[in-house]
This record gives C-alpha cells, structure tokens and sequence, in this order.
C-alpha cells in the first residue's frame, strides 16, 4: 500500500494544509518568498502534518483550530532543514539544490529564520498554554541537537548513547510532538496525548535509525545525493558506529574525512555493508517500531488508529 | 545624569534580570555555554528589560510574570545581533570578537536559534494570548528586517522610505514591543499598552538613527570598529542617504566596496561629515524624539514616566 492511501480520509483536509503551507511563507520580499517556496516545495511527505491530523482524532477535531499546529509543525521542521544544510554542507536534498547552494549561507540563515517567525505567528491561535510549552520546550531540544551535530562531526570516539541521544533531538522528539499536539489541540485526555508522544518518539527514532541505513544501502538516485555522503560529512549514524567495533575496519573509518576520494569511499561503504552492522541496525530500528506499536495498541480504536499502525509499519519496511 | 541614575528604583530588580539571563541560557554544552556567556557578557544596556519594566509599572506590577518577558525580550534581541553579525561579516562588536569571528558562522547560526528557543521556553510563562500574538507578529517583521538588510546592501538607489522601513524592523519594533509587553503583561488598559508601543517606536528610531550618525562622527574606541564601517559593509544610513543628493558626492560613494582603501574610505567619510547630511540626520532624530515625548506625556504619572522622558531625552542627546 502507498504511504497516502493509509490516510485517504484526510486528503480534503490535507489539501487545505498545503495550500495554507504556501499561504503562510508568501511573501513581499521576491528572493525569501523564492528560497522559501524553493523548500517547501522540494516536496517531503508532509509526515508531521499528518501525525497531527491523525492524533486529532482522537479529541475534538476541528480542522481550523488543528491546522495552525499542523502548518506549524511542517514550517518549524522546514526552517531546521534549511539550517542543517548550512551545517552540512549540503548541495542537495532531496535532489534539489539547497538555499545554502542556490543562494548562500546568510540566505538560507534569514530564510529558515522567517519561516520558523511565521509557524511561531500561527502557533498563537492555539489558545492553550500546554500546547505552547511543549513545543517551546521540544525547539529548545531540537536546537540542542543541532549544535550536537556540530560537535559530533567527525568524532569517531561518541558513544552509542550520544548517537541515540542525537537523533532523538533531531528527528524523533518533532514527530513525538506533532503526535502530541494534535491531540492537545483537540481537547483529548491526558493519558491519550501522552501515549501519542511515546507512539511519535519511537516512530522516530525507527524512521532516523532506517534514514541512517539508507545512505549506506539506497542509491544516489534515490536519495537524491551520493551514497554514503551522511559518513563523508563527518555524521557518525549507526551503522558507522556498530561497524567501528571491529578494530581493521574502525582504523578505515576514522580516516574518513571531506577530502576522502571517490575510490576509497566506495571501499569504505562496501566495507561497512559487509560488517553485519547494517543488519544489527535494522534490528534497533524494528525494535522501536515495536515499542510504537505496542504503544499505539493502547488507544480507543478508531480509523486514524489503523492509520498510524499502518504508517509505523510502513516507516518499518521502507526498503533497503 | 548616567543612563542608569534614571531608572534606580529599579535596581534590586534588574539584579534578578541579570541573574535569569544567566541562568536562562545556561546549557549542559561546554562550546553553546560559552558562545552564548560570551554574548551576554559582552554587555549592553539592557534596554528593553529596563523599557519592559518601566511599563509594567503602569500596570499591575509582578515580577515574578513580567521578568520573563525582560529577559525573553533581551535574549530575542541577543539571538538576532548573534545572526546579524553573520550578514555583517563583524569581526567585532563593542570591542569585543563576534561569535562568528572566534568560532564561526555555524556556530554563530546555531547560538543564535538557542538563545532564541530559550526565550521561546520563558515567554510560555506568559498566560495571556495577545503577548503571544504581539510578540510573534513582531518577530516575523524582525526576520524580514534581517532579510531586508542583505537585500538593500550596496543598494545605493534605494529610498528613504526603504531606511525607515528596514531600521522599523531591524531596531524601532523590538523596543516598542518591550514597552507594549510590559504593560500587556502587566493587564494595564489597552490604550496605555498602545501609546507605550508608539512611544517605543519613536525612541527606537531616534535610537538607530543616532547610530547610524555615530558610525561616522564617533571614534574607533568609542564604536569598538573603525569608524564607517557601517558604510563599508554595504549598509546604507540615513547620512549617506542624504549625502548622496549631491551629484558628486553620490558618484564617490558609489565606489565603495569591501575592498576600498583606508585612505579612500576616511576621505568619503570626511565628505560625508562636511556635506551636512549629519546635521540634518539630527533633525530627524529629534523629530522622531519630540514624538516620543509628546507620546509619553498622555500617560498616567508615575515615576516610570520620568525615567521614560529622561531615557529618551538622554538617547537623543548621545554625543556625537
């Protein structure tokens, strides 16, 4: 089954997000609403979006009052990516040149400034306190993950636990999130919309940890940038990590540097593939996906129930 | 009388201002630690706490609320100086070296996000919405005023209108939105807040118009930069503006790149100091001061409104 067919039910509300999406980031300023469009529409699955429709369902979904979080959300992720191609470095996403490449770094600074201003703008129709202190408090973590990256770069002495820790603050903690102010935003209880934050945090954490795989596994077709290209820039994922336990293949891996030639990459990542650790990844990401789904087993069952079951599945066996 | 003579009543009170800025960005990160110590440290006048306080006289005054509101407003203002010396290219600000000078520019992006999470994370104390909406709409206009700085670099075409506009956003708003929040925060009637706002703009913009003229006529000791340097980057003041309505000043100025000599530029400032375009900037400032003086006098008395006429009469009368 395609990823948009698991949540047909929302495509009339969907559509609105999108069209909103571009409604917020419009623009008088020619070159930010250019570099901003540039982004948003480089595509992406409009995965947060969906979380938090998916989790309004569990309360009392009204569309005009949940589209402010789910606009929100997919702009706060949006202006981190912008950020993190300025970190990395990055000439592609998603095969797509980045602002940072397009343009240059300071473009991309203002222009992920000014699209986090204006899901910060939308976010103040929600009229519940909670609501704002879990997302203040989850952009304080994502911040925190970003400058991680920083500092992780290159450090092949990190701890699995700093990895896990990373990824968490990078990618889990705004799924957790828009899982869980779907439900906040919609009146559910308590207990429900923390349950959706646990479901949100290990869907995550799987969806990074099988995000790592693939720059190993994928091609450069489908991801839209070279093979291996996470490792060339100094990001240490899991697969480097649990291949480091091997000493022969750790001394390989810690020469990896920017100017790393072509050849000797492809004999890196070919190295890695044939350590195991590829496999011993996958079996950390199906762990989480479990622990979503034991998580997800405990809410009222409903359509949108199917759905995230469905999706966690699907995130499970995206292909390597 | 010393700036800080004028506002004394609230000492015991900015104390604890100072003591949450440090607390506030207070981070389990040895590098963000320091970047964001070494920003706050660098000093300031902590202008707006003092401009949030002194509003919240006018209405029911609690520290305990409205300290967050001064220190979110001072670390907004912190975050967009740390991203603004990025454009800049500074190497130094108050004498000091810029973030991006002593670390670089990732870092110098990534400090800047996390200050301004932070004070994201302290303005949720704030239970009323319209702060929110005030706050947020605010910065979006920052975050175009950013965009707008790049844009307008060596444009030397451009208007006066566009100036005012951009120095609205970059400096004027902030500082009228501290005045408004503090009485917003402070549940003082709507028609204080406003004419607090008004009265924020007006000494904003007196405020940076002033800058913009000590770019020229103060000295490198004073300005912690060369002196011009404003003009060097690219930025076009009010002083060049009105310089360049002489035909063959407007032709020496448009030569002025990065690379320009010392000898050229200190002669393109010594023509701009002889053109009377100083001179007439002051008018301009004083225009924007008598405003906020007229502002100020429909507000209830107090003895917050004597420190705000003396603040504002002491902004207007920085020597030049």
């Amino acid at each position: 089954m395609k990823l948009n067919r698991m949540y047909s039910f929302l495509n009339t509300d969907l559509k609105e997000i999108e069209k909103e999406l571009q409604d917020t980031i419009k623009s008088e300023h020619p070159l930010l609403q250019e570099a901003s469009l540039h982004t948003l529409q480089a595509g992406g699955k409009r995965l947060r979006p969906v979380f938090v429709l998916l989790a309004g369902k569990f309360g009392n979904y009204k569309l005009p009052v949940i589209k402010n979080v789910a606009v929100a959300l997919e702009l706060i992720h949006m202006a981190s990516l912008v950020h993190d191609d300025v970190i990395d470095d990055a000439e592609l996403r998603r095969g797509q040149p980045t602002i940072k490449s397009k343009w240059d770094n300071r473009i991309a600074m203002y222009t992920g400034d000014y699209i986090f201003a204006r899901s910060l703008e939308l976010m103040t129709n929600i009229d519940n306190p909670e609501a704002h202190k879990i997302l203040s408090h989850s952009i304080v973590e994502v911040s925190l993950g970003e400058i991680e990256q920083i500092r992780d770069k290159y450090n092949f002495d990190q701890h699995l636990k700093t990895y896990l820790r990373r990824i968490k603050r990078k990618t889990a903690l705004l799924i957790a999130v828009s899982c869980q102010l779907g439900a906040v935003a919609s009146d559910a209880p308590r207990e429900i919309h923390e349950k959706l934050f646990l479901f949100g945090y290990y869907v995550g954490m799987s969806f990074q940890i099988i995000d790592d795989i693939l720059d190993f596994t994928s091609t450069e077709k489908e991801l839209g940038k070279p093979v291996g290209d996470d490792l060339r820039q100094g990001n240490i994922t899991l697969p480097v990590l649990l291949a480091m336990k091997d000493d022969k293949l750790r001394a390989k891996i810690e020469d990896v540097n920017e100017h790393i030639s072509d050849i000797d990459m492809k004999s890196i990542i070919l190295a890695i593939k044939e350590s195991g650790s590829i496999e011993q990844s996958i079996k950390y990401s199906d762990w989480y996906l479990q622990k979503a789904l034991k998580t997800v087993e405990q809410l009222p069952n409903n359509t949108s129930k199917i759905a995230l079951i469905n999706i966690a599945k699907y995130i499970g066996k995206r292909k390597f």
